[in-house]
């Protein structure tokens, strides 16, 4: 049998692990063309949490009806093919997660742009990094503060939720690439983890307010936002940029439990100091994923880029693993690991 | 003496001429470097608003205090001068307006990043044409669309408050650039205004939806947007954009009656689609001054461009003249001239 996790009703405010549900079904059978994945590692990753809603964001993914079962980028090993293309034992990443065994094929459904099952040759390295900092969150990261913010060594750049998968690897490129980071993150733990272990300035957006935690660190303001979060940080973010500030819209977890916060009240402002604002996924750039994973695979084996992660195990705690990172309890990038 | 309008006491919501009062003093002097001009053309922009409230937005001006005269870009005669530069009988623009005389520096008081008293050669042209769409008008329509959208004219674009000063330039140069356009205004006199007379697709913001009249005008998105209004505009914009849209924010009339208006619910479309939005003021872009005039000024003799200008004589109606612009009861460049 085939376990996948689907959604059994939609969540009222923050997601709990009783609005989803394990179901069980026949293993699929790959037709002409596709093949049959065993699922090795799922991403777990905020934005599904915009599909569990009724409605999405205009130009988003549709959302999910209850009974669907949840998606998301995962590797796997091929267990039958039907696609010369694809070998029996070969390691692939797709966008079918949350379940065990997924039938992928050339036209693959896609999830933030990311196309059919990519062939994945590790080169010795752990797998999962291919989800995390080799993956979508590195590209995500990366093309965040390159192409995005167009961040140079002279800028001062804030990363929020600077100790979750995409804010950690942009907090310390950003760092690698000269620019002075701050980050937050939101509880004591995670700020001194990116202190401490990251050697990031940091502050917790709890505690005092965020426009004094920025003003502490920055007192001449910022240059640079990379935002995960929206509503208050992108109020502060809009406050504390110099003139000629860039904001790189990524994700807005603080709006993702199901409210839609008013947009920031001081929008104004980027007339006044004439800002620039950018939305992206990463899956529009996938076209930067070499060069984003020389760089960072790079970093990495010098050991000059810190990589946690907070892995779960087995499909039975996929939904756990979700509500946790969900509501910020888990710490860097955030897996599901298949026997 | 000289007559000069003062914020009186602070506007609650709507402007009211009340608000506003003629204070008399002497002829200002002026010191060494100094020039007096007297004033002979006062541009009526919604702008001033913004700092009649008790707080402004970062990196804003600073708000008036009762008391305080208005300001505001003006052409004017050099009536007397201690500065070689300056002959007695030139014409310069510069921000002291809303008064009859003027004493102006190399240093003088800024507005919108505009420097010290900038003489004019008016080749001929009607001289208030420099404060129009010769002038800060016309530079922020053209900086709007080619700097901040780089509009093709493969786009279609929202133009709002296009029968306003720099709606009615920008929506008319989108089209002569070759651009699909469509303007809104407020009220039927305006749109027939755009269409019969600017022979511009136009729609009154009040009736329908917005999201109806863009979704009739141009069924299948918008790729720029060019701000003037804010608030539900805005929103309808992000609504309304194709993915990688731009955003011009120019102005946010809808916010400036002293309200601050919650930004909008559907900024995370931006992160969807993929779009852009860069906020702007014209005094930032005085480098394309000449390119600007050079373009605009050749459609006005060829008569490719239409200009209406809304006149009202003397300072006595210089408040009437503001709170009509303010209230959407001129078409096209508001002005006060002085005898």
């Amino acid at each position: 049998m085939n376990r996948r996790l689907c959604l059994a009703r939609r969540p009222a405010g923050k997601l709990s692990a009783t609005d989803l549900a394990l179901i069980d079904e026949p293993v699929p059978v790959p037709g002409p063309g596709e093949v049959l994945v065993r699922n090795t590692w799922l991403s777990i990753d905020p934005s599904i949490r915009i599909r569990l809603a009724a409605t999405t964001p205009d130009g988003y993914l549709p959302p999910l009806r209850p009974g669907d079962a949840l998606t998301g980028l995962a590797l796997g090993i091929v267990a039958e093919t039907r696609n010369p293309d694809y070998a029996l034992g070969d390691l692939v990443s797709h966008t079918l997660g949350y379940r065990e065994y997924a039938v992928v094929g050339t036209c693959a459904q896609t999830i933030g742009g990311y196309g059919a099952p990519a062939r994945i040759d590790t080169g010795g390295l752990p797998p999962q990094w291919f989800l995390g900092p080799l993956g979508s969150a590195g590209l995500t990261a990366y093309v965040g503060l390159v192409e995005i913010l167009e961040l140079t060594a002279a800028d001062t750049v804030w990363v929020s939720s600077a100790a979750g998968a995409v804010g950690a690897l942009a907090a310390q490129l950003a760092a690698l690439r000269g620019a002075t980071v701050l980050g937050s993150a939101g509880s004591p733990e995670k700020v001194a983890y990116l202190r401490d272990e990251l050697g990031i300035a940091a502050f917790d957006y709890h505690a005092p307010a965020l426009a004094e935690s920025l003003a502490d660190l920055a007192p001449t303001g910022i240059d640079a936002y990379f935002d995960n979060v929206g509503g208050d940080h992108l109020t502060a973010a809009l406050d504390a940029l110099r003139p000629a500030g860039r904001i790189a819209l990524c994700g807005a977890v603080s709006g993702y439990d199901g409210s839609t916060p008013p947009g920031p009240p001081n929008l104004f402002t980027m007339v006044a100091k004439g800002l620039r604002m950018r939305g992206f996924r990463a899956g529009s750039f996938t076209r930067l994923q070499e060069r984003m994973r020389d760089e960072i695979a790079d970093h990495l084996a010098a050991g000059r880029l810190v990589h946690r992660e907070s892995v779960f195990d087995g499909i039975e705690q996929a939904a756990t693993a979700l509500t946790a990172m969900l509501a910020g309890a888990t710490t860097g990038k955030t897996l599901c690991r298949l026997a």
